[in-house]
């Protein structure tokens, strides 16, 4: 269930091809395993026969928005924005549409219509524009509201506080390059003025591009090998449990994302010896494998038990906890680390971002979270304390507008 | 001027090409002008045939410090400590040998002694890890301190925060991947618990590697050029004036570090034209280039006057008044963006964390700040937050320890 390959980057990739011919990148053509020409260039620098990791683009239009099925970039910033008391559903379109147009031109490595430093717009290093639409938004349109789009039930673990929770307006934005980031965030930001204040923000970030290996499962700051079993964009599984949001009719082609804020208690953490961290996920920290493997890919036999008939797999651990019995109770996770300057004395403010995608909240994150709740070692590190749900909509073409189904 | 090729570099990619053998790296052949043998690969993933930038390190033992000639990293962070009381002579000398242990070990990609998360060590990315010395470390020696080791004179333009100001050890953490540099981080300050507490953390950033051809010079938030006439590392001049340091004794092999944080007016800088903005700094946003010229390089022509007589870079601009006609007063800029959430109803909160290496600060940073601080129509839009000022020792061989020459 690992996904080295995602369909959005195949995409790209056949773009890329198509631009740059013979000299399609070494960076693209390595994570699509395609073989690339890259011929011995004698004193002049290979680079020059290369495209850059910071020119490749993912396409914005389509049936699902961008940023979901794209291999997870190195740096992101969510934004959560409030709408004005005074905007209503024609003003909402014209933000969505103003935003749509810049967001697209971005993605593609092209400046903003207002673009003030249009230089930095340069490098899309795989940029993607994400929006994702609160309660208070859909509330100030005609349509219904999925009825899972509401503040999560309240959990037992819960620590919430306002200053990471809720939000009429996500947007997501995510790149390989954090300058990147940083001039879409501020574009996309000023495109919003009239319109909504800035809630909050938080920004994330995995390992580089060239770091490591291309399919390599992130690291979280626990050290624990974090994404292994998850839904594989393109696959049936994903059509069904991420993009299958029929009802209501707006949303179909979209999805839903969760945002958990988690502190995970670094310090706490420490004094814990690696076989207690291991049986507290049921996984290795040297590999990600099962309790009961030796490859990260190897399936957890949670039947099998130790010499004095303990499961080898602990009832309390993190992988048992989360998974169900019930193929349609799964999620998409496409998290990102967070690491604070620390507070007072202590020495870490980091944890993760948790982020989720499926049709269904309710149906499908809400029962994981609960058992998680009642029972999951990982608990005595982790504490949330942001929580936000947003429904997806679905993408538009060219000539429509994020929302436009919607309003 | 501009440094495409750092000596330092080289250093790696000679150790690079001795591991890696034909299969050195794509990344690391490309950044030093060396023909890696690529071949085609077939249905292989060429990745397996290339090493990767997070495997690159750069030597931490040497004659100098690394994290100074070192092609700047992506990422980096900078703590600034301030030692407890108690702290003697004998206690910092502990202190810089478990520092500089664990600094050698995670810069080459091994654990740290007591790492918590040894499998997040893996990844160097070409970390270092640069020790600086404030006037509060160095009072606890028998040893002189260097007579511009104190904060910098009162500059008319300055609004400078304690929160981002002083402090007894400055750390310097960068590598181009973040994760990397979240780690060391948690690992050097862990390791400085028992004699020091955190005064501030500043976190900055650049193109990420493969966003853009090796040597491009960085661009700041503004859009600029920034970085084009600097000092070249293995340049006599560098020697001189960088490393040109031999008193007092102990910082024979070392420099000084002035790290000011200035932020950026994103806002009021847009609303002036571009006309405006590149008479400003003297130089075109496009490329870079001086007024009076069309390629980066091109030497700036400061006696140029238009079609009525006014010089074409104009009197105000930062790069006339930033230069001096005295060779020796120049300094090596090495510097990062900045971009922290924006507060209160703002659409942003960036600048430049503004860092420069010289052999002597009264000589050679003061003037040019000086005059800075009488005209630079640059000021209209910046404004210095924060200011310090490190003794950086030198370097250390594999049996002594940063700051030995002192202690
Ligand atoms: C800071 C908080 C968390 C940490 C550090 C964490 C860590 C991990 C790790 C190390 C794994 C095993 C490797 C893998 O398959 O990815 C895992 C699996 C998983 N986690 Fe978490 N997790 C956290 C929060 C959550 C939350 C809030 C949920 C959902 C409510 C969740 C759902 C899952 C699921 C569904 C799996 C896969 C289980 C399976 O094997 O079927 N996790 N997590
Ligand atoms: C946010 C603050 C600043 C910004 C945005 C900025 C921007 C720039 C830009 C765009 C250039 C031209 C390209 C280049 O040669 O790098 C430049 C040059 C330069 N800057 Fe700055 N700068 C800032 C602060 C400073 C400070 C505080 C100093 C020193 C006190 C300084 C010293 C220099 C020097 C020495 C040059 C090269 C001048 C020459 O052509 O000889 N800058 N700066």
């Amino acid at each position: 269930m690992r996904n080295d390959q995602h369909p959005a980057d195949r995409r790209v990739s056949r773009r890329h091809l198509l631009l740059g011919g013979a000299a399609a990148g070494l960076g693209a053509a390595a994570s699509v395993g395609v073989a690339a020409a890259v011929t011995q260039t004698g004193g002049q620098s290979p680079a020059a026969a290369v495209d850059l990791n910071g020119s490749r683009t993912v396409p914005f239009f389509g049936v699902h928005q961008a940023g979901i099925e794209t291999v997870p970039q190195a740096q992101v910033t969510y934004l959560a924005l409030d709408l004005h008391d005074s905007v209503d559903a024609a003003a909402v379109k014209r933000m969505m549409r103003i935003l749509t147009g810049d967001a697209a031109q971005l993605t593609q490595g092209e400046s903003a219509l207002a673009d003030s430093e249009p230089e930095l717009a340069l490098v899309p290093a795989r940029l993607t524009v994400t929006f994702g639409f609160g309660p208070g938004l859909v509330a100030r349109t005609a349509q219904p509201a999925p009825g899972w789009l509401r503040p999560l039930p309240a959990f037992t673990v819960d620590r919430l506080e306002d200053a990471w929770s809720g939000g009429d307006l996500l947007i997501q934005i995510a790149a390989d390059d954090q300058l990147t980031v940083a001039h879409a965030t501020r574009m996309l930001l000023k495109d919003t003025r009239s319109f909504a204040s800035l809630r909050w923000t938080q920004t994330g970030f995995r390992r580089a591009p060239g770091s490591e290996k291309p399919g390599t499962t992130m690291r979280n700051l626990f050290g624990q090998v974090d994404g292994t079993v998850n839904l594989m964009p393109g696959s049936a599984d994903f059509e069904k449990l991420v993009w299958g949001s029929s009802s209501p009719a707006w949303l179909a082609g979209g999805t839903s994302l969760v945002l958990r804020r988690i502190t995970m208690d670094l310090d706490k953490w420490d004094k814990l010896d690696r076989g207690g961290r291991e049986s507290a996920v049921g996984r290795t920290l040297a590999v990600g494998a099962p309790l009961t493997g030796t490859k990260e890919s190897d399936e957890p036999d949670f039947a099998a038990t130790t010499a004095i008939g303990f499961p080898v797999i602990p009832e309390y651990s993190h992988i048992r906890r989360a998974r169900s019995e019930d193929p349609g109770e799964r999620i998409f996770r496409r998290g990102y680390n967070y690491d604070e300057p620390p507070a007072g004395g202590s020495v870490s403010n980091s944890g993760l971002l948790f982020v989720s995608f499926q049709a269904d909240v309710d149906a499908q994150f809400v029962p994981i979270q609960k058992r998680l709740d009642a029972l999951d070692l990982l608990n005595e590190w982790i504490t949330p304390i942001g929580s936000a749900v947003f429904a997806i909509p679905p993408g538009c073409t060219s000539s429509g507008y994020i929302g436009d189904t919607l309003i």
